[in-house]
């Protein structure tokens, strides 16, 4: 009840209903992240209840559904949980291909209706990697006598790019209960700055996230287009993962109820891909190893010493491969990252003929050749590159996290460099604002094109010593969503105004919670809590 | 990374290990909320693929599929997401029915295979309502030529309890992939000890909670037989209702898209009523108005003065009139809820011809009729009973709140009660610990019979001024769970084994969370953080 609240609450409401009104009619471009170029009418559609998919003139045969699935995903997005009104009187005016359509079918409003989308797709292949063409054309006429949005992309996966962002246009009116798309005529040319847009949310050691869980922060890494899921699976503190070659492994998990089966990875993998979201696999070596030993004790240097792995013990490295072996079955990404952070060195990296950080350095390089030998290209913590960074294969992408300064220092070496630095972009860091999180620069002070073009992108990262279930997608939405239009807008568009910046992303928080992802109130910190009552585009 | 964490982090994790075998093993009642009768065995069986819904000898139709929808999201969750295997080699055993049965058909632990379920429902009845028979009788064989397990009840929702108890027998085995029920034999009768076992979760005027959201707190009441939800619809702060009969009421809503239309309010309470949950509508009036006025300011007393409703206009009756009228189409639970709390007098309730204290009883017991004459039976907060008790409808239910002394006097007086004593049962009131919610009992000081069975049941209540879709869950979970076994449990069953209490709520907390719902780790307080890795069976 909490009468206090009352009287100030009434005078702060109508204050935000009229920011809201200003917010919502006002700014017709409310996308997120902002498209490289995007311009707008001030017309209002209506979404036929016929709103339907058309590929026409399209090479993809979407023969696994993918397109088809997302189309469906979207206008079940947009009625936001809405019982949207599907009776409308018809009057049957028949298009070119005689289909039944309604160019005027609401009786109260009488708004042009848009009888659908038409999607031409120019390659048949759907195969998701890194670099893929994202790119989209979108157009949304509001004039002619059949009204159809036209979407153009070289690939399946820049078409989903093209239905979310149109997914942002439409809404639920809930005075005709209709669904209906501000702003037409759109016309929207957009594609990714990076081709990394990463998000590290499965810390699944620390604490076992279930696998739905994980598949709702894909679905909402899609809303924001972020594009690779980095999924540090195993560390000290358990080993969930079902590894076939070596089954005793996962006896370092918490409980038989916290495991990831091989059939499990596969499923997230492609509830991943048809999302056009990468999965990134991790085995953090030699460090954050301790719980492999539960199940292989003698993978433990001693029973005081439980990491990092020995150096000297060749069986160390048989597990190893057989992890990759296994991973390369399942995880199809170019990309398998290696860790090898946060190595104490200790008498497990000595051996009779070499130093500990000989020891280090051995260790990376030949679990590199073992990853290189099923196919993937590698990532390693920056450790690896500040320790040996003239030994590391070329292949090698540095994944910087600790310093400010390493990129610069990465890419000057001629090798790939993806962008964590944890002062700006690890999610764990509460005291981090999203304003923050938007400002990090993943080119600062690189200024040579071909060295900018070795910044594949950035990552946030959500490590999970204090996250579960209970609160993983509030500490990271909205936050990850400023790194992700970082990483997405083209630079000279980013944070030119910075209170429609400030509204926008609000928006694009009321948009998160209406699709069920928790995000939090974007004051102050990370993982805030609203403070009174309000709009959610006010807090 | 933090790997500051890691040695203590293992040893810790070692001994969760163990801690959750035990949990898990040796612990084979983790039904949560305990039922009146259950007893059990120690065999395991393992559910057939083909794993069968059957209705012998069951008087109920389910024509509309209440039951069926019910198995199937049974299923669906005892796979925790999983990707259960479905290729065991079948040994096509058939049974009396001609029906392909396995009782042997995984190869690898050859358990005996659980083929289906039997219920059989004595009521053709569909109808939720207040008081209905909720009780079940559930039984598993665990030897047999063909094993189904048996349930009977009076009514379908009576049916549902059984079949939520029956998930949480079971579990997915991620070593054998199979989907298993442990410590079998089973033998449950169960009901409820009060029939009114409450939460109050839609506050939607201090913060608006999407659809979606509102739903799935109904599927999470669901898992612990709660079965009312309390919607606290509109406020002073916003007034996101469509009322059809006076359109302009929700102009007070924050904003367009933060609305209910009256499909909306169908379709939850449909929703809401196929898993066994009755809606508790609420408006609250003479105070917690000013919203009303935003669409109509003759409702406000003056510009200055919002609220509450002035009883010398007879507008603001008509409109009250108007909204309950909308909602006896919509609402179709006995009781609806008129507030009648924290009433602040003021020049609003003063008349000519009254008192500002007569004013106030006199806009209550109108409003009584006004919702009597539409069917209603009446809740109200407990200062109406604290002013004017004596003159209140014998058809009142006083909502306790305030009180620790409140429902013994309710009760003595003759009416029925809903016990919600805001220090031990307000979610909103953090530094309460899930064992004060649990030890808190509705008969405290209560030992006549016939006044025990004037207390209806009880509720716990989240408040909304600091909540909203991104913490709602974890707020609620698992608290409201501690108070949901003291609804349901007989009273000689609670709290005798501290720790067995403790670990079956951690226990069905993971439940929660391999189910989707943001439930929060039971130590310490509400809405709490792990402060450590770990398995959540031990946060």
């Amino acid at each position: 009840m909490v009468g206090i609240y009352r009287s100030k609450r009434l005078f702060l409401g109508l204050l935000f209903g009229f920011v809201i009104s200003f917010s919502l009619r006002v700014h017709g471009q409310n996308i997120w992240p902002m498209p490289k170029m995007a311009s707008s009418g001030s017309s209002t559609l209506r979404l036929s209840r016929n709103f339907e998919l058309r590929t026409y003139r399209s090479n993809y045969l979407d023969s696994s559904g993918i397109l088809k699935e997302a189309f469906e995903r979207m206008v079940h997005l947009i009625t936001a949980g809405h019982t949207a009104k599907t009776d409308f009187p018809a009057s049957n005016v028949q298009d070119s291909a005689g289909i039944v359509l309604n160019k005027f079918d609401d009786t109260r409003t009488s708004l042009p209706v848009l009888a659908g989308i038409n999607i031409a797709i120019r390659s048949p292949n759907e195969t998701l990697n890194f670099g893929i063409d994202e790119s989209y054309y979108l157009h949304v006429p509001d004039t002619g006598s059949i009204l159809f949005a036209r979407i153009e992309a070289s690939t399946v996966f820049g078409a989903l790019h093209a239905i979310e962002t149109f997914s942002q246009l439409c809404y639920f009116n809930s005075t005709t209960k209709a669904l209906e798309l501000h702003s037409a005529p759109w016309t929207i040319y957009d594609l990714p700055r990076f081709p990394y847009r990463g998000l590290l949310i499965a810390d699944t050691s620390r604490h076992y996230l279930p696998v739905p869980e994980i598949k709702s922060v894909i679905d909402s890494m899609a809303y924001s287009k972020l594009n690779v899921l980095h999924w540090h699976i195993v560390d000290d503190q358990s080993f969930p993962f079902e590894v076939p070659s070596y089954r005793k492994l996962w006896k370092g998990a918490y409980s038989s109820s916290e495991r990831y089966t091989i059939d499990d990875a596969a499923d997230i993998v492609n509830y991943a891909e048809r999302r056009g979201v990468n999965v990134l696999a991790e085995i953090d070596v030699p460090g954050h190893t301790s719980s492999w030993g539960v199940g292989y004790p003698s993978l433990w240097p001693s029973n005081n010493c439980r990491n990092p792995l020995d150096v000297s013990n060749e069986f160390a490295f048989e597990v190893i491969d057989g992890i990759l072996s296994d991973f390369s079955k399942v995880f199809k990404f170019n990309f398998v990252h290696l860790g090898g952070d946060e190595v104490y060195m200790g008498k497990a990296l000595n051996d009779n003929n070499m130093t500990l950080s000989d020891g280090y350095r051995y260790f990376v390089l030949r679990v590199q050749n073992i990853a290189m030998s099923y196919g993937y290209d590698i990532i390693n913590w920056e450790e690896t590159f500040n320790n040996f960074g003239d030994k590391l294969s070329p292949k090698t992408v540095v994944h910087n996290w600790l310093g400010e300064r390493v990129a610069q220092k990465v890419v000057a070496a001629g090798l790939r460099c993806i962008v964590s630095n944890q002062n700006k972009w690890y999610l764990d860091h509460l005291d981090v604002s999203w304003q923050a999180f938007y400002d990090n620069e993943p080119l600062t002070d690189i200024s040579n094109p071909d060295q900018q073009k070795l910044i594949l992108g950035g990552e946030v990262c959500m490590w999970g010593e204090q996250i579960d279930m209970s609160n993983i997608q509030r500490t990271i939405w909205p936050r990850a969503a400023a790194a992700a239009e970082r990483l997405w807008t083209p630079l000279e568009k980013l944070a030119k105004h910075p209170i429609e910046v400030r509204m926008r992303l609000a928006h694009f928080r009321c948009l998160l919670n209406q699709r069920g992802v928790q995000a939090a109130p974007l004051d102050i910190f990370g993982r805030y809590i609203p403070q009174d009552p309000g709009s959610c585009i006010n807090q």
